[in-house]
């Protein structure tokens, strides 16, 4: 049995979706000779910890009625820095102007020599070459596949699945809310207001929505994508962004007369990274509707891959983190 | 740097295919510290041994201008048998009758103790318990990504990308023949006979296309798919099949009024592997035109992936091949 001791630092929907997730495969997992024992869970108040295994059960039922995991008043990094273990789950919310709690835990961790497994796009959108090189130097695993398009492969598909490839370019819809208010949109003839509304009530959208609606998001991911895939040195400051919120319900009827929808498109290739609103035929692959997220890959011998997938989700982005969980162990 | 020695056994459009294929990508892999050294290639005829490393260049230019690779006449099985090296890549027509040459190589491989990649899916389609539990028992690889849908990202996919995640079920398209003909009927409102014959025209479809249009091919995949990810003790005798060659114009031009069109579907999950031409709504995304494959999964953090490829074609196919290899080198 081969036990990788973990803490999950940063308890929201993401790390309560992974919490969920080991439990739900502790048995597989065993049955395949592997033990991923969670040693250590901070959110932003509380912690918890026990060197033998918090019971994650117990931490989720009481983060549900009394909106903590634990008594110990100690942070994240406290435990990062303070605690052996081997991996360190970062789901801390994702700040995009400093990096946030996530950035320090990050490279506290790789200093500490434990690897990295993250959802945290900011410290990625501002610090990439920091982080790789410094977890390279200390001989750590960093994977991140959870901080572009949730569920969807994309990260780890390169690697793995089409190791061996060349990639040209990369586009697609990287924003489940984006994509969710424009196909509302274009199917109720309804406006940007009134769509984003519906989507915020339905918690498809945040209260700011801003972040989304923008497209800083998506350049976050393009960001992210440039650095891990195009070797690119850049952050999200170097890419070009126009956002949704100016797009009219006349702008989606004419387009649709024509055979065409719009969508929110992000593009990354060596010469450009690039978010703005884009024409796409009706039938086209990148034409997807609803909350999905699409990626859209040329490459050198596999040609043209499409991959769909749901991009955000408690559980779906708990998906991506365990992928990269189980390939650090199989190295 | 890490040396892989292999020999490549068949040497048809995929055989070529990896041969060039490793030509462009040597100096690619030396950055990385990998050499993969070619000791041997068999055609059907004739054979090139050099335990120094065969000069590929040459063994493309011989083959294409002379019809044969080298001037010893011993067979791949020979090579298997009698050269040492690490890996063969079995690149052999597909007989799904007997498995043809291709099922003793890989038995021989395996009792050698070499790794084997291949794309022949007649071996695999018969005996694939069989194979899997020999290549298990003497401590070797067995990868066979090229298989089932080419460039289109599967196998691999579902062992690496989406490690920790259970799949439900896969339903898709795994024919790029069928595909192409069942396309152009509908856009042509033409008949069955008059697409297959310019599929056969441009090279899409095989003389006897039997094997492609009643839905053998795609039945073979479905087996590698049932045994490899569903561990479902099948064989392609296993699968309901029913082809394309009795769909008539009328039947697709009276989809389309309704907004469907008729696809060549590929379904395995835990309960039945069926092969049988679907209605699709037209902007599904199972709704791929031309001669592309997709494949759509279910599964349970995930929930629906679907990727798009290329189905067939010699770079992309060497291209599954050369991930496979990769993996292989990684491990």
């Amino acid at each position: 049995m081969k036990t990788i001791k973990a803490s999950i630092i940063g308890f929201g929907s993401v790390g309560q979706g992974v919490a969920r997730v080991l439990l739900r495969k502790k048995e597989e997992f065993r049955s395949i000779g592997l033990e991923i024992m969670v040693v250590a869970v901070a959110d932003s108040k509380t912690a918890v910890v026990d060197l033998e295994g918090v019971d994650l059960a117990t931490v989720l039922e009481r983060k549900e009625s009394e909106g903590v995991v634990g008594d110990a008043h100690i942070t994240g990094h406290d435990i990062i820095r303070d605690i052996e273990h081997d991996l360190v789950i970062e789901t801390t919310p994702t700040n995009i102007d400093t990096g946030g709690v996530g950035l320090q835990n990050m490279l506290t961790a790789f200093s500490k020599k434990r690897h990295v497994v993250t959802s945290n796009k900011g410290p990625l959108a501002l610090k990439y070459r920091e982080l790789a090189a410094l977890a390279e130097k200390s001989g750590c695993a960093f994977r991140f596949e959870a901080t572009v398009g949730g569920a969807m492969p994309l990260l780890n598909l390169v690697r793995d699945t089409l190791a061996g490839n060349d990639v040209i370019s990369i586009e697609g819809i990287f924003n489940g809310t984006c994509n969710y208010i424009l196909t509302r949109m274009m199917e109720e003839h309804a406006t940007y207001e009134l769509m984003l509304a519906e989507a915020q009530e339905l918690g498809i959208a945040e209260k700011d929505p801003a972040y989304d609606v923008e497209g800083i998001d998506t350049a976050c991911k393009l960001v992210i994508l440039a650095n891990a895939i195009f070797g690119i040195d850049a952050t999200y400051k170097d890419v070009q962004v126009t956002g949704i919120s100016r797009i009219t319900p006349e702008a989606l009827m004419l387009a649709e007369t024509d055979g065409y929808v719009i969508k929110l498109i992000g593009e990354v290739n060596k010469q450009r990274i690039q978010v703005a609103p884009r024409l796409v035929p009706i039938g086209h692959p990148l034409a997807v509707g609803g909350t999905m997220n699409v990626a859209s890959l040329q490459t050198d011998l596999a040609g043209p891959v499409i991959v769909v997938g749901r991009g955000a989700g408690s559980i779906e982005t708990a998906s991506a983190i365990l992928s990269d969980i189980v390939s650090i162990c199989k190295e």
